[in-house]
C-alpha cells in the first residue's frame, strides 16, 4: 500500500480511551481523525477532528463516515462485523474482518489458535446444553471456567466451577447457550506480547510484559520483566504466527498464562491496542498507538525498543481521584481519559512510572 | 491556587503548532481545551474540544471565551496585551501581562533583563532617528544589528550593519522608528534553557540545549550537550532569576549566546513553550508542554530530567515532504503539525532522534 499522506483522515469506530490515544498518535503523525461512536460526547470524539454519532447498525451513516476516511480501524472487538463489512465497501478497514470474527468468539478463537496458528491453548469444550457441560467437566476436570463465547471482558461473562453441584446454576447464570468450558490453567503469572504487523508482513513486538489483575481487571503491567523461565522468545514467536495466520495489519495483543515449568498457554487475543501496552506510551519508543496508526496507514513500523523500564498502574473507578497524589512525583506520567462519569470497574486513566533500564 | 480538576477547560490564544502540542498535553492530563484564534481552521483548533474563531480585538468574543475557561494561556508573544487584559477580567491568564509586555519589545526586554533580573545582555541603544543610529554605531562599533523593537522572529525585522554607509538604508528598511541597535556578539554557540515556574515559585529547568540555526531559523536542538565551558548552571540561575523577576507562572525559554571564555549573554526570552524545547517530547520526562499545563493549572511540576539524549531537527517549508524517509527509522519520532499549506520558512513539523544517555 502507498503510505497515507499527512493530512489524510483515519476513521476509528469507538470513542473510548483506546480511540482517544489512537487519535493522539494519529494527530502527532499529521493525520486527521474521524471518530464514529453511538454516543455524541466521548473521550475520543472530544479531541477528534471530525465525529459521527450514530448507531453501529445505521448503514447510511457508516457509508458517509467511510467515504470521509482514507483508512478505518476500531478500538474494540465487540463492534458488529456487519459494521466493518459495510464500511469496507468504501474504505479499507484494518484489522480485517477475519481477525474480528476470530476474537469475538472464544470458541472460534481457540479453535483458530490451535489449528491455524500452532498456538498452545487450554483444553476447551463447546457447551450448548447442560449435558454438554456435565460431559465436559468429566473430561476436563475441576476447577474449570465456564464462559460465554461472546462479549466477555474484565471477568464479565465467566464463572469458575469448583464443584459438580455448581453446574446447573453456572449454566443458567450465563444464559444456557453459546458457552465454552475451559480447563483451569494453574499459571504462575500472566504475561502478554503486544505486536504490530504492517502491510508487507513485517512484525515488530514490544518486550514481554507481566500483568497483574485485581478483581479480574488489569491492575499493573511491567516491562521489561524478569524472565526466569525464558519464555519471551516463545511468546513472540506465537504472536508472530497469530499475526501471520490472520494476515493481520495493525497492533494485536496476545495474553498468556505462564505455567510452572515454562510452558505458555494463550489465554486470549485482542485485535487492537491493549491495556497491557499502555506502558509503551512512556517507554520512549514508538508506542502501541503509534505502531497501530503506522501499520494501518502503510507507514513503516517504528522502533518498539523501550529505553526505560515502565510500570503501568490502571486507575479504576474512583481511583481516578488519586491523581493529585501522583502529580509532580518524579518519573511519573499521568494519563487521564477525561471520562464524564466515574463508575465502578471503569477504566478512568493510568499512571506510568519509569526507571532507568539498568535499575531492574 | 487549588489545582484544576481533570475535566476543567484550558483556554489557549493561538491555534498554531505550539497551541496544538499544548492541547495534546492538556488532554493527556484529562483537561479540555478551548482554542481562540482568528482563523477557523488551525492545527490546534482541529484537535481541540472547543474553539472560538474571532479577531484578537473582538472584546465580546474574548469575554465569551474567557467565561468558558478555567485558566487561559497563549502560544505566542505577539498577541495584543489588550486581549489578555480583557480575558483576565473573567479568568486567570498565565503567563502574566508583565511577561508579555516585557517580551514583546526588545528595548523593554533588555532593560528589564539588565536592571531587574541581573541578566547579562549585549550593549544596546534605543533608536528613533538616523542620528540616534549614527551615535549608537559610534559607541557600539561595527558590525552591529539593527532590529525592530517589536514583532521580529526568525530573523525577520533585523539587519546586520557592517559599514557606516549602510546606516541610512538599514534605518529606512526597518521603518525608521521604534528600533534598537545591538552590539554584535561574537558567540561560539547558541544555547537555551527552557524552564517552568509554578504558582508557589518552584522552578524546574530542562537541561542546557544547544541550538543551531540555518537562515535565521532554528535547525537543530540537542540535549544534553557537551559543556566544555561549564555554562549550564549559570544559564539555569539566570533563567531562575528571570522567572522570579517576572513572578512568572508557566514555561519560559531563555536564549543565550555563549562567548569564547564562557560568558553568557541573554539574546532573548520567550514567554511560552519554545522550539528549542521540542526535544523534551521524546526525552521521557514531563515535557515542556506538560510542564506549562501543569504550572498554569496549579499542578505540581513534573520531572524534567530526560532519560535519553535527543536531537531535534525542524522540518521547514517543503522539508516536511521528507517525512516518509524518516518513518520507520529506529529511535526516530516524527511530529507533523498538520498545517494546511507548505510555505517557505514555515515550521511544518519536527523530528526527534533519541540515543541512550551513555552514548554521548
Amino acid at each position: 500500500m502507498t503510505p497515507l499522506k499527512p493530512g489524510s483522515t483515519i476513521g476509528i469506530f469507538g470513542g473510548g480511551q483506546l480511540g482517544r490515544m489512537l487519535s493522539q498518535s494519529a494527530q502527532k503523525l499529521g493525520f486527521k481523525v474521524h471518530i464514529y461512536d453511538p454516543h455524541t460526547d466521548t473521550p475520543a470524539g472530544r479531541i477528534s477532528n471530525f465525529k459521527s454519532a450514530a448507531p453501529y447498525e445505521e448503514m447510511a451513516a457508516i457509508a458517509r463516515f467511510a467515504k470521509d476516511c482514507d483508512v478505518i480501524t476500531y478500538e474494540f472487538e465487540n463492534i458488529p462485523t456487519i459494521t466493518i463489512s459495510a464500511a469496507q465497501q468504501f474504505t479499507p478497514v484494518h484489522p480485517n474482518v477475519k481477525a474480528l470474527q476470530t476474537a469475538q468468539d472464544r470458541l472460534i478463537e481457540k479453535t483458530f489458535l490451535a489449528q491455524k496458528a500452532d498456538a498452545p491453548v487450554i483444553d476447551f469444550r463447546k457447551i450448548d446444553t447442560v449435558e454438554d457441560l456435565h460431559q465436559a467437566v468429566s473430561e476436563l476436570g475441576l476447577p474449570a471456567i465456564l464462559k460465554t463465547r461472546r462479549f466477555g471482558y474484565d471477568g464479565k461473562g465467566q464463572i469458575k466451577i469448583d464443584d459438580i453441584d455448581e453446574i446447573p446454576a453456572a449454566f443458567k447464570d450465563l444464559g444456557g447457550k453459546n458457552l465454552i468450558l475451559e480447563a483451569f490453567a494453574p499459571f504462575v503469572r500472566e504475561v502478554s506480547i503486544v505486536a504490530a504487523r504492517d502491510h508487507n508482513g513485517n512484525v515488530k513486538c514490544f518486550p514481554l510484559t507481566e500483568n497483574v489483575h485485581k478483581n479480574h481487571i488489569l491492575h499493573t503491567s511491567s516491562s521489561p520483566t524478569s524472565d526466569p523461565q525464558n519464555v519471551e522468545e516463545t511468546a513472540k514467536s506465537i504472536a508472530h504466527r497469530v499475526l501471520d495466520a490472520l494476515d493481520y495489519v495493525g497492533v494485536l495483543a496476545v495474553e498468556f498464562f505462564e505455567l510452572d515449568g515454562g510452558k505458555l498457554i494463550v489465554n486470549e487475543i485482542a485485535p487492537r491496542v491493549h491495556n497491557s501496552g499502555h506502558w509503551t506510551m512512556d517507554g520512549d519508543c514508538a508506542d502501541q498507538f503509534e505502531q497501530h496508526i503506522r501499520a494501518i496507514s502503510g507507514l513503516e513500523l517504528g522502533d518498539p525498543k523501550p529505553k526505560v523500564s515502565v510500570i503501568m498502574t490502571n486507575l479504576i473507578g474512583d481511583e481516578i481521584e488519586q491523581i493529585p497524589a501522583y502529580q509532580g512525583k518524579p518519573n511519573t506520567h499521568v494519563h487521564d481519559y477525561d471520562k464524564k462519569e466515574v463508575r465502578e470497574g471503569r477504566k478512568m486513566g493510568h499512571i506510568n512510572v519509569t526507571k532507568p533500564l539498568t535499575d531492574r
